[in-house]
């Protein structure tokens, strides 16, 4: 055994069969290694989603080898890779439409990269289509991973600097404002933005947000309970950015946001003096 | 231990603790079983699309024990069963109310079958309610029959052909037209029929669709991608079916359409010379 | 190993990373542990909701730790605590708001209990908010404790009877009604009520609902397929508790409950003798 577990995101749902198929895949392949799910409720087709979730987690996951699937190209040309990181340490399969990118890029960059194109290494697809490339060459391709299969058997070699790049927002600095965007929407309404928390520090501890046409004023605040009722917190996330809250609500359906919108975060006076690069280096790792 | 895997598919949801109830109580009698999730979302009640799912995920399973719960008359006199496929190979355990019938179909049909009477093998419900057989029944057969406990054991023989029988829709043939039945929508929107890739053949690369009063031009396509914008595609589906889709996007919803709902593929002239069954037989199997 | 299974509770949802997240950090730590998700789609900051799934739940765990975090107060004042139950026979892990409670009193109150301050039994979380301590908490201590670090090393002991009690409310007697309380809706629309069935029985098989200001009539039933077209069940559920039922539909949306409405049961005459407390012990356990 190379790797003893499969970190395992995806579009799928959990409402069909899907994930259940391709672990049933793995367990036949490899019955010793443990399938983690990150999630697979990944709005479907949602590439950039799917890359930001993933790199979120991937300071916290087991070694091991990572199956990402969105796929909206699946069965078309797009290719379909597996990308070693760390000199061998994890490797990431996928589609390679940017989806492993920022998770790629967040572990030091890819050391190796094939292309899945060995047929031996994955499912028979005789008589059915070519649409669930989850269950007939991802998940046969980790599973052979795992129990020892080198990089280099599974595929063929491309360039690292070949594969699709994450593409990422990075907030715009105005002279007295800063406009970010939403990353994404967690289940209890907070709003992730691309922001460090140095950045907004230099507005001091109260800012105006402005939403379209709405004005609201934010503060800084600790944890969720630190906001006070009506009112917007600008929170250090678990990721290290800066998320907008309200206290046992949903900030995203309050200031009605979602991933994609611009928020402008304002001060009266004073001007931004620093570009506001996103960083999404790992964060919080272990001691 | 006779078997290391349980496949588990309810439509108990993931909402309640149910899910987890019928894991736990495997794992304190069989603490080596794997159990891998199919999916717990089949409508409540649902048989037939819980039947579909499983028969979908068959060929892909690990070798061991089957659960399938979908159990609207959980309590009653519906008698509650395991049905060897295979002459050993696997068993399958749930309601005999026709959850299990596909699958077991696909597997070759029944070897031997078990009524579940014997409350040795299951938990004691003294003072609840008889309406958790997943719990109370299911579980702690599925867990005995893994670490050893023969067929006889667990219940009273019955012959397998009393058992419940799959009701699986085949498409009608009309001298220019299929009428064929909505089995499946997935969560990207394809819409599964009941139809054969070689039977639309006949036709050749474009048909015409009527669904309800609404015409529609659908095209054989090889992926979604291949799929023209504003137009419906003809997709050779993961289990060797034909699926409509349409590129990134909803087919049902387009179309409006859910499982049981007629379809009809029609052409300009000629007619159709043969019947159409329906083939639910394993594909794509392993090498 | 000390222990072999964490059990996992939570309203983190399975939309976003949180649960993978948790899990991979669990399987850094001990990688020879099983995580049963018992469930993660408690209401958000439902601590009510999450203590009773939690408690039905309990009776049927695997010895070992259970997780369980529903924590609108995260990264505030509120404690982090692990409790004892059984003289150590199993921990329990999550804040101390009160989540706990139910399931600790199951298992016949705590043995001892600690608040989680120890740094070096938790993840770093320079750089990072203190907003999941699903991740940086709970998760680590939870593993470490399964490793064999006593409840001693993770924590500065606390007394039992400090920790948050669980606020379980009792149905009410009235000289001839009882005052019960929706305890649960299940995904299959029944209400579990606070109410023993013993203390129905006492009104005979076919009792008035007065639930706002309507009436139903509703009878004592088996199981789900014994409820008569248009009527209401009363079933013994598979906790012990007396649920509303009907057959094949949601009683819940028919009669428009939802957890913590009252319904009154009621009779034509004579009182109702004796009061009605609710009972959330063990029941139908292991032979």
């Amino acid at each position: 055994m190379r790797f003893r577990t499969i970190s395992f995101l995806s579009d799928y749902g959990l409402v069909d069969e899907f994930v259940g198929v391709v672990k049933s895949v793995i367990r036949t392949i490899a019955p010793d290694v443990v399938v983690i799910d990150i999630t697979h409720d990944i709005a479907p087709h949602d590439v950039r989603g799917g890359g930001l979730a993933l790199a979120r987690a991937t300071p916290y996951l087991a070694p091991g080898v990572v199956i990402a699937i969105v796929d909206p190209g699946v069965g078309s040309a797009r290719r379909a890779v597996a990308v070693e990181v760390g000199g061998g340490a994890s490797v990431l399969v996928g589609p390679d439409n940017g989806v492993l990118a920022p998770a790629v890029a967040l572990c030091g960059g890819a050391t190796a990269a094939v292309v899945l194109d060995r047929p031996e290494y994955q499912l028979d697809t005789e008589g059915v289509g070519a649409t669930f490339a989850g269950r007939d060459v991802f998940a046969p391709v980790a599973a052979h991973l795992c129990t020892g299969a080198p990089l280099g058997a599974v595929g063929t070699p491309v360039a690292p600097d070949s594969l699709t790049p994450a593409l990422v927002p990075v907030a715009r600095v105005e002279p007295d404002a800063i406009v970010a965007e939403v990353l994404w929407v967690d289940r209890f309404g907070n709003a992730q933005l691309n922001l460090d928390p140095d950045d907004v520090a230099a507005f001091g501890d109260d800012v105006r947000l402005r939403i379209r046409d709405d004005l609201r004023r934010a503060s800084r605040v600790h944890t969720f309970a630190d906001v006070r009722a009506g009112e917007v917190g600008l929170v250090t996330d678990s990721s290290g950015l800066v998320a907008l809250c309200v206290d046992r609500g949903s900030a995203a359906s309050e200031l009605r946001l979602e991933p994609g919108d611009e928020v402008r975060l304002e001060r009266d006076s004073a001007t931004v003096d620093n570009a506001v690069p996103l960083s999404l280096r790992p964060r919080g790792g272990w001691r």
